[in-house]
């Protein structure tokens, strides 16, 4: 009733408070309706909703601006500002993003995506607008988990760098929680503050003082003279330079709206810490946030996902937990995704081997290499696009040392609904790039437990597996013992060489089954390795085929495709390499978005027939 | 006199204090006289001597362990741990490298070279110790410049994870500098600390308490009750769980050894905060830092480096002040290299459009992607092998927005001296994977210039200008205006085609010549735009010559020849790609190990008579 009524950010501000809660319920109802039929990011919307209306009623977008920290929790904003109508679309193709997207809205500042890096963008924002003399307010919002970045820190230190005399509006989620439970320091002093100073007095106290003062006037000098000194913590915060405010209940509306007036056009970077319960108002995620996290679609009644089945994540759960029975060298690490990355079962058998470092990709791969250096096999279990945030780190601290560390790289590959910024499609060019580095690419579930039981149990230096989300393809497939560098001939014949990685592979053998229909049979090879190549095996089926197709889920730059065509240069042959194009890949679901790139066995059948002339 | 009979750790705890301040003026008088002959990092070893022999004395190394951070502040636990008799050799090919190696002992525990990930690394390395049941010290230790690198956060927030019950103890070597002064809010907190507390009074509280108890216990006792409670400080570092213990004197001898007898097999994660002074005993060095944080060979007395010439870092610095003059959307960022990069005249005319965000290439970049956000052109100016620790924020805040920024990477290639983290030859394969980088090449001087007035004034769009350490080559080449995507056709020839990228122009036509004198003409491409590719030209080549030589300073895998080869695929011809092939490259002149790697004009024309059979 109130909800259709708000066509833009200002519509917000005409509302009282007892409107602004009665909208809460409607966006809450329907946060939790869309996300059970596509999917998304429930929990920490459902946490934000009494943040994000606080912030379009006091602030003035698009002038003022907001960067959302990872973007996860941007939905409430997107039914704030003209999307309400499109909001079922969220996730789909063509539809709304998962994630703020500028091309979306003139609301969207910032297209997000991971973590920790809001705090710099609102800062690069800050001093722009102070060199073209423009005055507005700059908000970074950010949740507890991606607070534990480094980066946050590092933003931090350049924010009072050259004493900012304008504001920066740091808005800290608190709901005690990074995406599975938070237990760093960072965490625990959060927690301290929280406890130290129970934010109801401070909220009592600041109501009796307030009696009597202008709004604007007395939020600013309540929060100062009161609330800050009422409340016993900070001191690390306002060490670095930063004003601490807090903490503030996270769904008091009349308290928020009331501390946002205060700091609107403070002229010092500030930070709100404002607690919150992530899941607020769904039970089911109310007791279980981090399963409501991200989640696919659900049975509303249950919390119940419907439709789930078994996926490489668990099955690479499973397997380690085997494996880790009979290695105690055996550590497992993750960077806040246990349950994301199937580790949950490690962790409650193996707690002191099991290490989650936080939303910290970078220490994470440093952590495994002093691990490694002391003689234990540590296995970072990551998703693609987040190891990428360790490209220096795998270099220095891991493969120049050749030290003997196992990624498992989750989500490698088109991981669909979540958009540009998961897709897991830079490893294999950043992984082939490093010296020292060998790069597994398992193409069913049997074959991945057999490439970890080798990448700890039998192979020497740093290893990486990528798979894929979610679960292995139809065909049935031999699984020979895993031997390094060696591939796996599946078919054999005349005409054309397929090399495919991964579940690519099931591709392969599609396309060479619709080939053999009109008479042309090919060798399918199963890389296995991606690095290094089975250089010999390719060599001789070119040799005899003289033509080759390669198949890789991933970019074409610097991947599988290329490297073969440097090893194999000097011999003559027709060429098609299929794989990503230098581009991003947006949202959709899986089988649209191979599709859309050319990589389903259709399109790669169609291409084959016309370039090879068959 | 005592330096010589040092052959290992251990003879250092046979010094008293007496005969140990003595060994440490030897000690600066050989890494004067050392590196003003070698080059190298002067400042920071010299502010480190005290702090290095106080923890030899103190520490049972190797069952003890330290991770330097960066490492360049080596030299004298390479002295102590028997390499001085090859200490003439360092940053030599085949000699002692400039950081620690696992190769060159069994007291160097970690290869270092980047910054920030000592804590990490320290972490890992105690979990498994702890894991394997054995009782050590592990040491962190750490620059102030590098503990505002964000990874440090991250690992203090895991330290406290698991309340780590045993020790880590970060020695926090505090000379209120990073490689250029530090402005940061965690610089300003740790003056803060030493403003406060006024060390000298700490030691003489200490001194006078301690008499009577014996000297572990002592020490231990002393600092808990006396010095932490007289420092009005560390609060921050304490609210992260880790007990800080200081300032302490970090040429204070006496103080050190102590301090490090107090906290040794404590069973709990400790920060000790010595205050030193950079360059400390050699005046030019104490006077100008920044220049002595690394430097090349100098005359000892007047402390000027000799034989300087003209390098592409300044006429970046040059070219970018004129630029500036014209349009002031254009700012200047480094992650505190000023100097290194070429930008002291920008900061001193244009103060507020410069930022110097301190070791923190994250931010660095995330920062940037505000600024172009904002309407500004942000221009990075970074070393090739730190814009790595980057890659992530290159892909989603700069390149999934398509954001003008412009990225201009020094130091690209090889480098020389510093070995294998500091080579800069992953850039090519990073940025040639991110879809909408273009990259650009300069051959010589004029062209840089040329080609940064096109990133900012014509680009729209990220873009990178990669370029290498030093000065440019001999030939003197054709610079027509730069255009998108086209390269420069500077000889032209009928058996073979030859691209080349950067100085490695140069031995492209120095190979042409020769080969001309066998009667082989070469087209010479100055391919200028790595990425996106002039395809048309280098095809309209290739099909004349059909032979193709593509030469490149950087890696093979992801780079220039294969996405060369990718390009080209279908056409029938031979091919030569020089590059650096899947190896990191150690320390040593820049020509010999040109020479190592194949890339010199000698062995390019030996392998094209043999490949080519000319």
């Amino acid at each position: 009733m109130y909800l259709e009524n708000i066509k833009t950010s200002g519509d917000v501000k005409k509302l009282n408070i007892a409107e602004l809660n009665a909208l809460s319920k409607e966006i809450r109802e329907l946060l939790i309706d869309t996300v059970s039929k596509n999917g998304g990011h429930l929990a920490s919307n459902l946490g934000a909703v009494e943040l994000t209306l606080a912030m379009h009623k006091v602030f003035d977008f698009p002038s003022d601006k907001v960067v959302f920290d990872v973007g996860h929790q941007c939905y409430v904003h997107k039914l704030l500002t003209g999307r309400q109508k499109d909001f079922l679309s969220l996730r789909k193709k063509d539809g709304l993003a998962g994630f703020p997207k500028i091309r979306e809205s003139e609301f969207d500042f910032f297209n997000s995506g991971h973590s920790s890096n809001s705090l710099s963008v609102a800062l690069g924002l800050k001093r722009g607008s102070l060199l073209k003399g423009e005055k507005n307010n700059v908000i970074a919002f950010i949740g507890d988990g991606s607070f534990g970045g480094g980066m946050v820190y590092e933003a931090i230190n350049d924010i009072s760098n050259d004493n900012l005399r304008d504001n920066i509006i740091i808005i800290l989620n608190d709901n005690e929680m990074s995406i599975s439970k938070n237990k760093s320091s960072i965490s625990r002093y959060l927690e301290k503050l929280r406890l130290n100073s129970s934010y109801i007095n401070v909220k009592d106290k600041l109501r009796e003082s307030l009696s009597g003062i202008p709004v604007l006037e007395r939020a600013a000098k309540g929060i100062k003279n009161i609330a800050r000194k009422a409340v016993s913590g900070g001191e690390m915060f306002e060490g670095l330079g930063i004003k601490y405010y807090g903490p503030v209940d996270g769904h008091d509306l009349n308290e928020l709206i009331r501390i946002f007036e205060g700091v609107k056009h403070i002229n010092k970077p500030v930070l709100i810490h404002a607690v919150t319960k992530k899941g607020k108002g769904y039970p089911p995620a109310e007791a279980n946030p981090e399963k409501f996290h991200g989640i696919s679609p659900f049975d509303i009644k249950t919390g119940e996902v419907t439709g789930k089945k078994n996926d490489f994540s668990s099955v690479f759960g499973e397997a380690l937990l085997k494996i880790a029975g009979s290695n105690d060298r055996v550590v497992a690490v993750t960077a806040a995704m246990p349950s994301g990355t199937g580790l949950c079962k490690f962790e409650k058998k193996y707690p002191e081997r099991f290490f989650d470092v936080g939303i910290c990709e970078e220490h994470g791969v440093s952590m495994c290499a002093g691990l490694a250096l002391s003689g234990m096999i540590p296995v970072f279990a990551i998703y693609s696009s987040f190891l990428q945030r360790s490209y220096d780190q795998l270099i220095t601290d891991i493969c120049a040392m050749n030290l003997h560390a196992v990624f498992c790289i989750d989500r490698a590959g088109i991981v669909g609904a979540d958009g540009e910024t998961h897709q897991g499609i830079f490893d294999i060019s950043y992984l082939n790039s490093i010296p020292g580095m060998t790069v597994l690419s398992p193409a069913d579930f049997k074959e991945l437990e057999a490439m970890l039981f080798y990448a700890v149990n039998e192979h020497k230096g740093p290893i990486a597996i990528r798979y894929p989300r979610g679960g292995e393809g139809a065909s049935v497939l031999d699984c020979p013992p895993v031997e390094y560098k060696k591939s796996v001939l599946l078919k054999k014949g005349e005409a054309l060489t397929i090399v495919a990685e991964g579940k690519m592979v099931n591709t392969a053998l599609g396309v060479a089954d619709r080939l053999l229909k009109l008479g042309k049979s090919s060798d399918v090879i199963n890389i296995r390795f991606i690095k290094p190549l089975d250089t010999d095996k390719i060599k001789s089926s070119v040799a005899k085929t003289g033509r080759l197709l390669v198949i890789e889920e991933g970019l074409k730059s610097g991947g599988l495709g290329e490297s073969i065509l440097s090893a194999l240069s000097g011999m003559k042959f027709e060429f098609i390499g299929k794989g990503i194009c230098d581009t991003f890949v947006e949202h959709g679901e899986y089988g649209e978005l191979i599709k859309l790139l050319g990589l389903d066995e259709e399109s790669i059948f169609e291409e084959v027939k016309e370039v090879f002339g068959f």
